[in-house]
């Protein structure tokens, strides 16, 4: 393990991000690989709920509409993660949850084919996107939904209005070819939507080069939003003047305080907006875009790589019985790696119960997500020391580490 | 104005509400009648949120979603907030913003009388209100808005899905006559909505004394949940099993943690989840439930028809030149009162320069909403005093008064 220590500690020596964990705020002795489900507390979102709290809401009360820019905080966040997924300024707005920006996403597809009526998804999906679907169908009689099974790009044909893909698999951590599928999707004119609720803010996504139609996404995992902070929603600039959404809220209109009778559209990207937004948790993700804004997102992509590489060598090299179940070519996956294993809860479990805090996916994953942002080589040798140490021991046959809790 | 000023002093020390004034922060002379725009900062309100975000998302992270409850906080919240609306427990649910909550409703309300396709509304419904009823009409093909002018109530028949109406005029305060308007609605078959925004929190309600069917409303005016505080959703407990909305996302699935690929709803008020919640802005409404819960909201509402009374009273008496646009009668407004006024505009902005902080609605009218949580009878007077001193200078005049904000 030495020599491993010492490969970690240059690797770290050499990391351009390794003064960024200083921006975190992580529990003593936690090594974290959740943050792809939760990120971190960024240190400064304290400061900027607080004073959200105590100055722009308490002290300035109504006046913080104009004074602290309430209303323009969508588009102007957007504005900030824009780059990071290969957006343009305007392209991007934040606001409401993933799952209720992609039923918007669903119809301003099916907006720009209004003679189609089929939405090709994966089976494989991350579930809400197909819950949203089924949703999106119950609304509107007619619509079909397709699910692939590996096979999506072949369920693209000229009958297809929209093509929902997952940028990564969120079990196995792989990324879809959604190179591919864009450009066939495309050729059968079809409009894409890419759900990015697992890329953004880890890996350069570009959207703009791959002429991707749409895209949506949540800001808690890697983008350090904290809990349930606002989703985002990506509209290429081409389509914005022709498409609409059904949740057609005041926010989203031309003249949103002029308090018209009829809808008429904001002719930007703030037409996805629909009602008031959570400030105090806007705020809170402010913390997050603002560590990101000054980082280069390939070195953010070579350092995960790096990370996760790591860790399935060692435990691959020190920790029987587990079985890879993520791609282990690195430019196939995402920021995550995921094992298979019959007692995956347990073990889980017991690993948090170490401070290796990952989570357990059904029937049999454990899942361990990488933010460079706060994790180090270190932390990944260490964590392997500690899964070892569990797995030898047999710490997780204890009977509680077997009891489920109410949210795994 | 001394005898005014005694008889404010002695209304203020019978007052059963005139400790709760101390659970909030309004800053120091300011005269605050914009509740029913964004209520005032419960004092708790900044320990709850700093709490929740030092210690639920930056120590406890994923944790929380046991150890905080952050799965149960819309239900939980949803029947602390139910006995202020006449609803049971199990009735209510915290989530998303009003304007969502809305079209869920809709689609909820649809789902009861799928051989219905007709919506109406008031002409002079807040706006957004309308908006979304335009979203559920481009959504699914085939319904109609019917919109009434002052004779809601006649365009009720059998034709007639769902009806919904506001409890209370945005700009004049005005109460609709929602017993009669849901008596007939429910004699034609019909479902009723109540938008509550401007009543929650502020009157009796009496949803299921009235048998409500379905009622939506924010919680940042007279809740005091904070910028963009979640919103809710009423359901009667009879419908909740029969009842479909289309915003079928992961929170509102009977398992949400088992990742189904199929869609099915949570068998109790849960269906009207969707996404993610946004959990700090969740808990600043803590605060703001945990002042109303102890108290009683006839009190509520007898000092609100109090201080109103009061207001146009000395308005009257002392100012010249405005022309009350509210109802006369206690018992058919709201907790606001409105004024008209050719200059309204400048007049509320050189209000809000002398600490009385009221707003502007177009066309020509200055609106004071009352919260009897922090306003007393001396602050009625005082601002009175003011806004009288306003019109006999004719300060408002200065042309520093006139220009717009962008956001009014």
């Amino acid at each position: 393990m030495t020599n491993m220590t010492e490969r970690a500690k240059a690797l770290d020596e050499a990391d351009p991000l390794r003064a960024v964990r200083d921006a975190f705020f992580l529990p003593e002795g936690m090594i974290y690989f959740d943050g792809n489900s939760l990120g971190a507390m960024p240190k400064s979102a304290l400061e900027i709920v607080s004073e959200a709290t105590q100055q722009e809401w308490a002290t300035d009360l109504i006046t913080s509409w104009n004074k602290a820019g309430w209303f323009a905080l969508p588009t102007e966040y957007g504005d900030m993660l824009a780059p990071a997924i290969g957006a343009s300024a305007g392209e991007v707005v934040i606001c409401d949850s993933t799952s209720i920006n992609l039923y918007k996403a669903l119809f301003a597809g099916l907006s720009l084919r209004p003679e189609r009526s089929v939405i090709v998804a994966e089976a494989s999906s991350f579930p809400t996107d197909l819950y949203m679907i089924e949703g999106a169908l119950s609304s509107r009689p007619g619509l079909e939904m397709r699910l692939s099974e590996d096979n999506l790009i072949d369920l693209i044909d000229e009958s297809v209005a929209v093509v929902l893909v997952n940028h990564v698999d969120y079990r196995s951590g792989q990324l879809a070819d959604v190179t591919a599928i864009t450009a066939k999707a495309h050729e059968m004119g079809a409009v894409v939507i890419w759900d990015l609720c697992h890329s953004a803010g880890i890996m350069p996504v570009d959207l703009n080069k791959h002429n991707v139609d749409l895209a949506i996404g949540c800001t808690y995992k890697y983008l350090n939003g904290g809990p349930g902070a606002p989703a985002f929603v990506y509209c290429a600039a081409e389509h914005i003047p022709h498409i609409s959404q059904p949740l057609s809220g005041w926010w989203g209109h031309a003249q949103p305080f002029s308090f018209e009778t009829g809808y008429a559209p904001d002719a930007g990207i703030r037409k996805f907006l629909c009602g008031t937004q959570p400030i105090l948790s806007f705020r809170a993700l402010k913390a997050g875009l603002d560590v990101l804004a000054p980082l280069d997102i390939k070195d953010i992509r070579a350092k995960s790589q790096s990370l996760t590489s790591l860790f399935i060598e060692l435990v691959e090299a020190q920790v029987p019985g587990l079985t890879l179940a993520s791609p282990r070519e690195a430019e196939l996956r995402g920021s995550q790696v995921s094992f298979s294993h019959p007692e995956a809860y347990p073990i889980v479990q017991a690993l948090i119960e170490r401070g290796v805090v990952g989570d357990f996916r059904m029937p049999n994953i454990l899942r361990f997500g990488f933010s460079p942002l706060y994790l180090s080589h270190a932390d990944v040798v260490e964590a392997v020391t500690r899964l070892s140490e569990i797995m030898e021991s047999g710490v997780w046959k204890e009977p509680r580490f077997q009891a489920r809790s109410a949210v795994t």
